[in-house]
C-alpha cells in the first residue's frame, strides 16, 4: 500500500471521502464527501474566501450550473473543450489518446495534429491496454455534459458548466454596477462543475464532478499597478519559467515578487499578487513551500488569448507534481467574446481627472474591396460594420488577423477590407473592456493534498496532523470514567462549547488511550478530559494533537483560550495555567 | 408595482439576485445570486446548519449532483417524477396541464387520471393562453435532466439529481459505520438540484436549478421516543390537519408539540421535533409565527410510502401560502428500495441489553403454486426467494401486495406464492431497516421570503430590516469628511474589524445621509461614523438599522460589543456607553 492507498483506507473507514454510489458499483470520476470530509472541505473553502474575498474587499456570486449553449459558444468551449479519444475496435473501451501514449512513454509534440498523434500510435504499435485490440483513429470528444432545457419540441440546448468563470463574465455588468463601478473588481465563485472525462482513473485528482474556485479579477489594462502589491513584494515564489522548460530544464528559481515583476518573469502585477496569496494559502494548509512551485505554461500549452499562465503545482507521492491552481492573464478575451455573441456593450467608462485629448480609433472600411469580395452582401456588411464596436473589431484583427461579423459565419474581414484609424478628440474619459487576471483552484485536489501532507505515522499509529484552523472537529470531550458525576460534568462542558459555536464531539466509550487514537486519526486538535480533579478544582486536562503534550486549564478560561489556539494566535503551551 | 416587483427592482439594482444569462435574454427558471445575495444565502444555510446539524450533533455530507440512472430507478423518480404536459397544437408552446387548468379556476380532483384531466380541458373549452390554439392530449413529462456519462458508445445514462436525498440513502451504510452505528442519525445535504420544469413562471419560487436542504433522519422504528423531544414539548405549532381540509376548511389549530403528539395530529416524535425546530428557524429569519403554518398533505397528495407529510408554508404577498419546507415520515421505503435494486444489505443491527426470545420472520414458499405459475422458472424463483431478505419481501408484500424478484420484471409473487411465518428464537439483538423522517427546505424560496418580510418603506425610503445575524454586510464605516485625518482613522477601524473577522465595507462618498440610505437598502445593521470627536476621545458614532437610533462607543470596545450585538446577545442600547 502506498501513501495514497493508506489515506483512502482511512478516508473510507472514517467517512472522509469515498467513491459515489458504491452500493451500485460506483462510476469512475465521482466521489462523495462524508461527514468529516464535508466539514474539512468547507473549512478549506471558507479559508480561501476569507483570504481572497473578505480581506481583499472583493465579492463572490453564485451562478447557475446549467447554462444555455450560447454561453459556451461565446466562451469557445463548444468548439475547443475537447480531448482526443481513441477506442479499441475489439472491446470498444475508450481512452484519451494522450494518456494512452504517455503511459507507453511516448511524448506528443506540443501543437501536434490529430493525424500526427495517430501516426505515433501506429508507428509505436500501441494497442488496447485491456485486450490488445487495435485502436481507432482519434477524434475530438467534447467534455461537456449536454442537457435539454424545457419540454419536448421546445428545448434549448444547454450544458453543465465545465468551469465556473462564465457565470462571472455573463453577470459582469450587473455586478460591476452593483459594486459602484470600481476596478480592480474580483468576482469569485466556489461551486460544482462537470466534465465528462473520457476515462478518469486518478481518484480525486481527475473527477467528472468537482468543486472549483474561479476568481475573475477585472482590471483596467492601462493601470499596470495593482493596489496592494507592496504587501507581497518580498514574498518568495518558486517559479519554473517557460524559457527554462524549453531548454529541457526543471530548475526552480526562487525569487521575490518584486524580482519576478522587475525581470519580466511575471508579466502582470495582479497575477503576481494573487500568486503570492495562493502560495501563502497553500502553505497555511500544511503544504510546505518547497513542495510547491509555479510552472509557467509553454506558449503552445496555454490558451491563445492568454498572455501568460502559471500552474501552481504541489508534489504528491503517487501523482508527482500536480496542478492545484492556475493563474492566467486572460486579457479582454472573455468579455469581448460575450460582447460579440450577446450584442451587449460590456465596456466600462472611466472619467479622466481632467479632460484630455485622446486618439479614438474609428473603423475605416475599404468599400471597394468589400464590394469586390462580398458582392450582393456588401451593403449589409458595411451596415453591420458601422454598428460594430471598434474595440472588438480591433481586438479581433490583432488576435486572429480577421474579424467575423456576429452571426455571419464565414464572413471574415481582414486588413484588406478595413483599417482602424485614429481620430484625435477632447474627451472626458474613456471606454474600455476590462482585462482579467484569473486565479482558479481545484478544491478536491487541494483537499487530497492536505490529507497527504497531514498524514503521518507516529509510534505505529496514524495521525492526521491537520492545521487546527481547518480541522473538522475542534475538540473531543471525554469523561475519564462513566460514573461519579464525571459524565454530567463532561456534558456541561460539551454544552458550553456548543453554545460558544465550536464543532465538538462527546466520546465516552473505550479507554482514554483508545479515544485519543480515534481523535488523532481524524485530526482533532484538542482532547479535553474530565477527571476526578476536575470536580475538585474546575480544571480539565487538554492534550494536543501536534505534540501529544498535556496541560491543565481552568474551565472558565477554556472557551476563550481554545478560540485563540484554533485561530493560531497562541501556541499549545499558552493554554496551560499555573494552578494556585 | 406589487411588493414582489419592488423587491426585484432592488435586487437587480443592488446585485442581490437576478435572472441568469441576462445578456443572452435569460432562460426561465434560472436565477443567479449577486455579491450581497450570495452572502445572505450562505448565512441562511449556515444558520440552518448550526441549528439542525452542529447543535444536534448530527452530520452533513456532499454527494454528487449527477447520478447514474439506477439510483433514480430505485428511488422511483424515473417512473414517477413527472408532470402532465399539454402543448398548443398551433404555436407549440408547452404548459403544465394542472397550471393551465388552475389558472382558469378549474379544480382537479386529487388522484384524477390523465384522461379525466384532459376531459376537463375539453369540457371547459380551455385553449392556449398565448394564441388560443387547441391543446394536445396530456402526457407525462419526466422532470429530470438526463445526461450521458462517459464517451460515445460506452455511456451510462445518468440524471442531474432532482433532490439531494438519494445521496444520503446510497451512502447510508458508510456514514452509519463512520458515525459508529448510532441512531437516530441525521444526515444533511445542502446543495444544488435540477428539475426541468415545463414552464416555470414564478421567479425564484419555481426554479429549474435550486438549492435544497434535504435532511434524512434515520430512526429505529421500534423507538417511538425522540431523544430531545422534551426540549420542544411546549413549542406552539400552527397546523391545518388533513381532516380539516377534507371538510373544506382551512382552520389553523394552534397546539403545543405535546398536544399534537398526544392527540395523534403528528404521528412521529422525530417529525414533531424537527417541525418545532423549523418553526423556530423560520421565525428567527424574520417571518412571524402567524405568517407560517404547517399544512398536512392529503392522503392522495402525499407519496404512497409516506406515513404523514406536512408542508411548512409562509404567506407571500404575490403567491399566497407557499411551501418552503416539507416534513415527511418516509418509513423504510428508500432504504428498502435501494436494498432491492443494489442487492446490498442496508439493515442495521441493534444488540438487546440481554438476550431475549424474539419472533423471527421466515419466508415459507408455496412450492406447488410457484411451480404452477412460473413453470420452468420455478426452481430459479425458489432459489432467488431463499436468498431474498425477508424484511424486504415482507415490506413489499405489505406495501404493494406483491414482491418482485430483483431484476426480474414481471415476476410478481403474492400471498398465494408465499407466506411470512414467525419462528421463535433466543436472540442477542435484531436486524432492521431504519425508518426515515425527512425535513427538507427550499433555500431559494426561504431567501425570497426573508427579503419580503424584511422589506419596509420607512419615511418614503426602502429599508431591508434583515435579521442582523444573517445580514451580508455587518457594518459600514464612514469618515464624516475626507480630510483632517478622519479617513486614516476610519481605515484603521476598517482594518481592525476585518482582522476580527467581520464582513464590513468602507464608504466615503456622498453625504452621511446618503450613505445611511445606501446601507439601509441592503440591511447593514450598524453604520459607524468617524467624526472630529473620534480623534479627541476615541469614540465613534454607531447608528442602527432597526431603530435609526445613535450611540457613541469607545473604539477599544467596538469589536466585542459588535459581536455580541450581531449574535443577538445584547440590544442596540447596550452598545452605548457613558462617557467620562
Amino acid at each position: 500500500m502506498d501513501l495514497y492507498d493508506r489515506i483512502f483506507d482511512l478516508c473510507k473507514r472514517r467517512g472522509i471521502i469515498f467513491p459515489s454510489f458504491e452500493i451500485y458499483g460506483g462510476v469512475s470520476g465521482f466521489y462523495d464527501y462524508g461527514p468529516l470530509g464535508a466539514i474539512l472541505k468547507r473549512n478549506i473553502e471558507d479559508k480561501w474566501r476569507d483570504i481572497f474575498v473578505r480581506r481583499e474587499g472583493m465579492v463572490e456570486i453564485e451562478a447557475s450550473l446549467v447554462m444555455p449553449s450560447v454561453v459556451f459558444e461565446a466562451s469557445g468551449h463548444v468548439e475547443h473543450f475537447t480531448d482526443l479519444m481513441t477506442q479499441c475496435v475489439e472491446c470498444k473501451k475508450a481512452f484519451r489518446t494522450d494518456t494512452i501514449l504517455s503511459e507507453r512513454g511516448i511524448k506528443i509534440r506540443e501543437g501536434a495534429t490529430a493525424r500526427e498523434i495517430d501516426e505515433l500510435i501506429i508507428n509505436n504499435e500501441v494497442t488496447c491496454p485491456d485486450c490488445g485490440g487495435n485502436l481507432s483513429p482519434s477524434e475530438p470528444f467534447n467534455l461537456m455534459f449536454q442537457v435539454e432545457i424545457g419540454p419536448y419540441g421546445r428545448t434549448i440546448k444547454g450544458y453543465g458548466r465545465p468551469e465556473a468563470a462564465q457565470g462571472q463574465f455573463v453577470n459582469f455588468k450587473r455586478v460591476y454596477a452593483a459594486m459602484r463601478e470600481r476596478l480592480p473588481l474580483g468576482i469569485a465563485q466556489i461551486g460544482r462543475c462537470m466534465r465528462n472525462e473520457i476515462s478518469p482513473r486518478k481518484g480525486p485528482i481527475r473527477l467528472r464532478e468537482f468543486t472549483i474556485i474561479d476568481y475573475e479579477v477585472f482590471l483596467d489594462p492601462e493601470e499596470s499597478k495593482y493596489p496592494r502589491i507592496e504587501l507581497v513584494e518580498n514574498v518568495l515564489l518558486r517559479i519554473i519559467s517557460a524559457e527554462e522548460q524549453e531548454k529541457g530544464l526543471e530548475q526552480v528559481s526562487i525569487v521575490t515578487v518584486n524580482q519576478a515583476l522587475e525581470s519580466g518573469l511575471i508579466k502582470s502585477e495582479a497575477l503576481a499578487y494573487f500568486m503570492a496569496l495562493a502560495s501563502h494559502f497553500i502553505e497555511d494548509l500544511g503544504i510546505p513551500k518547497d513542495k510547491q512551485r509555479f510552472r509557467e505554461q509553454l506558449p503552445d500549452e496555454r490558451a491563445h488569448y492568454s498572455l501568460q499562465t502559471f500552474d501552481q503545482e504541489v508534489w504528491l507521492e503517487r501523482w508527482g507534481w500536480t496542478e492545484i491552481s492556475g493563474h492566467a492573464y486572460r486579457t479582454d478575451f472573455d468579455l469581448s467574446r460575450h460582447m460579440t455573441y450577446s450584442g451587449e456593450d460590456l465596456r466600462v467608462y472611466k472619467s479622466f481627472e481632467k479632460p484630455k485629448s485622446i486618439k479614438i480609433p474609428v473603423i475605416n472600411p475599404n468599400r471597394e474591396k468589400i464590394r469586390e469580395d462580398f458582392g450582393g452582401q456588401a451593403n449589409n456588411v458595411l451596415k453591420m460594420l458601422s454598428n460594430s464596436d471598434v474595440f472588438t473589431v480591433k481586438g479581433s484583427l490583432e488576435r486572429s488577423g480577421f474579424y467575423e461579423l456576429p452571426g455571419k459565419k464565414g464572413i471574415h474581414l481582414d486588413n484588406k477590407h478595413l483599417e482602424v484609424l485614429f481620430r484625435t478628440e477632447e474627451a472626458q474619459g474613456r471606454w474600455f473592456i476590462p482585462h482579467v487576471a484569473e486565479p482558479s483552484f481545484g478544491i478536491d485536489r487541494i483537499f487530497y493534498a492536505v490529507l497527504e501532507y497531514s498524514h503521518e505515522k507516529r509510534r505505529k499509529r496514524t495521525v492526521l496532523k491537520l492545521p487546527r484552523d481547518i480541522a473538522p472537529i475542534k475538540a473531543a470531550i471525554y469523561p475519564l470514567v462513566n460514573k461519579d458525576g464525571l459524565p454530567e460534568f463532561a456534558q456541561k462542558i460539551y454544552s458550553l462549547l456548543i453554545d460558544e459555536g465550536f464543532w465538538v464531539e462527546y466520546d465516552d466509550s473505550g479507554s482514554i488511550g483508545r479515544r485519543y487514537a480515534r481523535a488523532d486519526e481524524v485530526g482533532v486538535p484538542i482532547c479535553i478530559t474530565i477527571d476526578y480533579q476536575t470536580i475538585e478544582d474546575d480544571t480539565v486536562t487538554l492534550r494536543d494533537l501536534e505534540t501529544w503534550k498535556q496541560v491543565r486549564v481552568k474551565v472558565d478560561k477554556l472557551s476563550i483560550l481554545l478560540k485563540d489556539y484554533l485561530n493560531k494566535k497562541i501556541v499549545f503551551e499558552d493554554l496551560g495555567i499555573k494552578l494556585n
